[in-house]
């Protein structure tokens, strides 16, 4: 049995959680926490324990799933718990990925351990394809799409705004720029692929036609795209806006033959009732892939691109052959 | 540049000598043929050699894609072309897979070779989809249906039946059926699965209620599915049926969270307008994964499954993370 901890019980947290349960490999040995270990309440008797305890006197885990947050949690966790843990972390600030694998690279050779950032599904599985996309398809052109979903950095962002009680922000993909990438046009614009709906309950006396400017004009998050606000009732985001659906498609269409007249279309697509739970079962996935690193004597940190697949599976390597080759 | 030589010059070998001219990280030294050398016209100048010089003298490459048959040619190759070269097959009966494994491993070791086995679409990359699929929602149903395409195998079936001149057969899935899947609905029959439409041209004199009987009723390739049959005029056959698309996709649905709650779809698909030629891109990236493993000092058989698909890009695996990770 594969000894797993994890770090930050938030919706990822326990979507790892819950993931780690279902593996019938793997023994979930603690939940660590920076808030105060009794007000968390995991599934069953796991216990509850303060993060700082991992690095003061160590714990009962093989690997470590952690997740905490991109801005702020991850860039000084990784690093630091790498130096003592085998770790998997879902890091997605992309411009910062090369000093961030340079900092889990040195502190986990340094203590010998391994480490996967970058997991989840994007970065993640969809890095995965674009790689399958452009490596057997290099004459080509291919796009990323996401939603039908929730955006949690949208919906924060629409949160801060004065006015805003509460407020959820579902990105779309246009169906037309989806169509047109599938037959290997590119070159579009934000505004083109992605359409943004935005509900908005309002605190008490607000201006909703401000509050509306206000979204619209957003610079980075909102400007570039066609956004429509909605105002709603608090009652009707509870119900009708809770979840936290998401997902989207990688697609990579391509020219093959000799005289380059064959088309090829590469797509792979997620529906996620839940953006949070399949985080989580990725991350766990590869827990298990750099538990099995760090069992064949690898350390370091390692991405998506260097694990070979078969190792996220509990099923030995004959089997999978026979069964899924 | 590495060095690559392809052995059997078909349809599938067509695709990756266009595959490997189009990787600017590769060069063609040899096309390796059992026919006469003279009657084998590749593109440009690649050297075409009879396949035998492979064993007697050696010949200038780093990796040999091999572009011969399941039923013969690749049992016998594989192994023996293993023990000095580092190959890449697309070994497809999938009951003797663990049996060709177990050859090529014992080869490649004793020869310090690095071989993959069974690449291509299936088995290959749907191979590495139903692996995503069951590692990361194991609580999941799944399936893989191919087509809209033309399976040469059951073309070649129906032109052995008496009174037939040519034939093409397609394999088209039946889309209640993928979608009850994408719902996690399982247990369905080959049936109900997909449908076969046959193009006959016949011979002239031949019975055409005959020849469609005989080909309806035809166990294992015809009789437990529904099948169609069109007669048509060789130039009909010639102008509209020529071409060789294939496709499919592979679906897996799973549930995740605490109380198997959250519903998630993963799904991968390819339309392409020649199979041979994409199998043959995928051979091609795969061809340099081989030389990449092998340059990492292993040795012995390996498959999709345990190649890092960081390999299969000829990009350097900084540029690969800051570009598509």
């Amino acid at each position: 049995m594969i000894r797993v901890g994890i770090v930050g019980y938030g919706n990822v947290g326990r979507g790892a959680e819950a993931a780690v349960l279902q593996s019938k490999d793997m023994v979930l040995t603690g939940v660590f926490t920076r808030r105060s270990p009794e007000s968390v309440r995991p599934q069953g008797d796991t216990p509850v324990l303060p993060v700082s305890r991992l690095m003061e006197r160590g714990a009962d885990v093989d690997v470590l799933l952690l997740c905490g947050g991109s801005a702020t949690d991850l860039p000084a966790q990784t690093p630091e718990l790498a130096q003592r843990y085998c770790v998997v972390d879902t890091f997605d600030t992309h411009a910062r990925i090369p000093e961030h694998f340079a900092r889990v690279d040195a502190a986990a050779k340094a203590g010998g351990t391994a480490a996967i950032i970058s997991t989840g599904w994007d970065p993640g599985l969809f890095s995965l394809m674009r790689l399958l996309g452009t490596a057997i398809l290099p004459d080509g052109t291919g796009d990323t799409f996401w939603g039908p979903g929730v955006s949690q950095g949208h919906s924060d962002a629409v949160r801060r705004i004065e006015g805003v009680a509460d407020a959820r922000q579902y990105t779309i993909p246009v169906q037309k720029t989806v169509n047109a990438v599938r037959r290997g046009e590119s070159g579009f614009t934000a505004r083109q692929k992605h359409t943004r709906e935005v509900y908005v309950v309002l605190q008490e006396g607000a201006d909703p036609q401000r509050v509306a400017r206000d979204i619209i004009t957003m610079p980075n998050y909102f400007d570039e795209y066609d956004t429509t606000v909605h105002f709603i009732s608090a009652e009707e985001m509870a119900v009708e806006h809770s979840a936290m659906p998401h997902g989207g498609f990688v697609i990579r269409s391509g020219k093959l033959g000799p005289a380059h007249q064959y088309d090829s279309l590469m797509e792979f697509k997620l529906e996620l009732s839940s953006n949070p739970m399949f985080t989580g079962a990725v991350m766990a996935a590869f827990g298990r892939a750099c538990y099995g690193l760090h069992a064949r004597g690898k350390t370091g940190c390692f991405t998506v691109f260097d694990v070979p697949l078969g190792l996220l599976s509990p099923v030995p390597a004959d089997e999978i052959r026979s069964k899924l080759l």
